[in-house]
């Protein structure tokens, strides 16, 4: 299942679950139960789990280690330096006082990474969360809570700050609508959370 | 001395100082003159500097570098992305106006995690500092000062939040003591620092 | 043109642009079209991309990927963990909404490390800045915004704190001058700015 895809000379692929048109750079470890879609770019250095699932068109930079337990959505871009987690109360499982927590799987939570988000440089992506469609992590924000489709957040601990197009423009609302100046994508505001007005144009 | 570890075949191992069942994963590197104890889980792209000390029963995850003054005690977390240094005040050794200063080794300042401890995260851990006994370090928490056993730091920079049991859960304190929800271990406080009161239950 | 410059046996240069007595350590990566001077020093598990220039007598610490459009002046030392980026607004490029932004590379801001700067463990550098000559960037630093030359930033934004000497030690003012009680190099405040009195020496 590989077929199609590249793989560098150095990288470790122990899975056949890679699509198409992915690239698999320089010194990456993918191990065996670990699933990569299409059209993929994994950087140099990278680390993906058993149990990690990666859709379509993401785009991950350098570096970075996808855990058992992390799903990645498609179109998602993966900055550089980003840190995800498995576990929200780690301790290492060869310390006595914690091993009886890790005979089981109790304490491994999920993450979700919405279709076309973007977690940004440095940021750190707290265990047991899901960051929503198109949302925007920016650099170095520590997310400690769930972070709506469209929302940008930034800081430590991570705050809303605004909201973003898909085409990765902020968005400036007049009342409760925004037209992208970029892109000229129409959202509606219903709380705290925003939307494209034609949800058929959503993805 | 290496009999009796896993070593990937991707990893370059140049000390023999490595413990019995302790695990290397891939494209680490250990330097000659690193010592690393049993039953370690060392993640992929590593890399422990000659005169590190690493006790037994840690794990440490993927792409973390542990350098030339920085001890880890037995049971230690070290998450994934969390940065340790040596040097305070560091300027390039090669630039002219600093050269003085790294013709000796003043510069290089012990750091020492005490055993059981966690490092959170994307957690920074300034040179020079002590990390107490089963303390946790947040996740992305820049640590600029000494941390109590126990005692929970968060933020940038970070401050002390609370206290964690040795098993990872938070305790909540009823007047002076303390009895962890999780395991039932009870804890005296005195002061800003906390303590099991039975002490020979300590480790 | 790597005459000169030791590689590491793991370590894959593609480039031939390697000055004399540097060092590239192992499982580094550095692509054909980057650029690296004299006498560095670049640590285990580095990446530079085609385009990166990196001067002389630079210190690269474990870890860190240079990418395309950032500049390293001469004598700069680069912590590890520190993030570097080249796009404010990133999106995968292989998400259709974005892709219209990628097909140029209008998206591509250049960053610039001045002379003898210190980039602290764990700090991100947006893309598009300048970073001054022997700037301090502390540790877990997230830089949103120019740094003037000798000044100390910190936290996340950064902000400045104060002023540093070429050797790496902060400086105190006394009214508009400050003489570094390490080395005696003499300073002139400026408003926001600060500079040697003697011109002549500051490199």
């Amino acid at each position: 299942m590989t077929a199609g895809a590249f793989i560098h000379p150095t990288a470790i692929v122990e899975t056949e679950s890679i699509g198409r048109d992915t690239r698999i750079w320089a010194f990456c470890h993918v191990l065996e139960g670990a699933s990569i879609g299409q059209r993929c770019n994994i950087g140099d250095h990278c680390f993906v789990e058993s149990g990690a699932v990666i859709g379509n068109d993401v785009t991950i930079k350098n570096g970075n280690s996808i855990w058992s337990g992390v799903s990645i959505e498609d179109g998602v871009f993966v900055a550089p330096g980003v840190v995800f987690t498995n576990d929200r109360h780690p301790r290492s499982p060869r310390l006595g006082a914690a091993a009886a927590r890790y005979a089981g799987t109790d304490w491994l939570l999920p993450t979700r990474v919405g279709a076309g988000a973007t977690l940004g440089a440095g940021s750190v992506i707290l265990a047991g969360l899901t960051i929503g469609a198109y949302a925007f992590i920016g650099a170095g924000a520590i997310v400690t809570s769930d972070v709506p489709s469209f929302a940008l957040a930034l800081g430590n601990p991570a705050r809303m700050k605004g909201f973003i197009c898909r085409c990765g423009r902020q968005l400036e609302l007049e009342g409760e609508t925004a037209e992208c100046a970029g892109c000229g994508l129409g959202f509606r505001r219903d709380g705290v959370t925003i939307a494209p007005v034609d949800a058929s144009r959503r993805l």
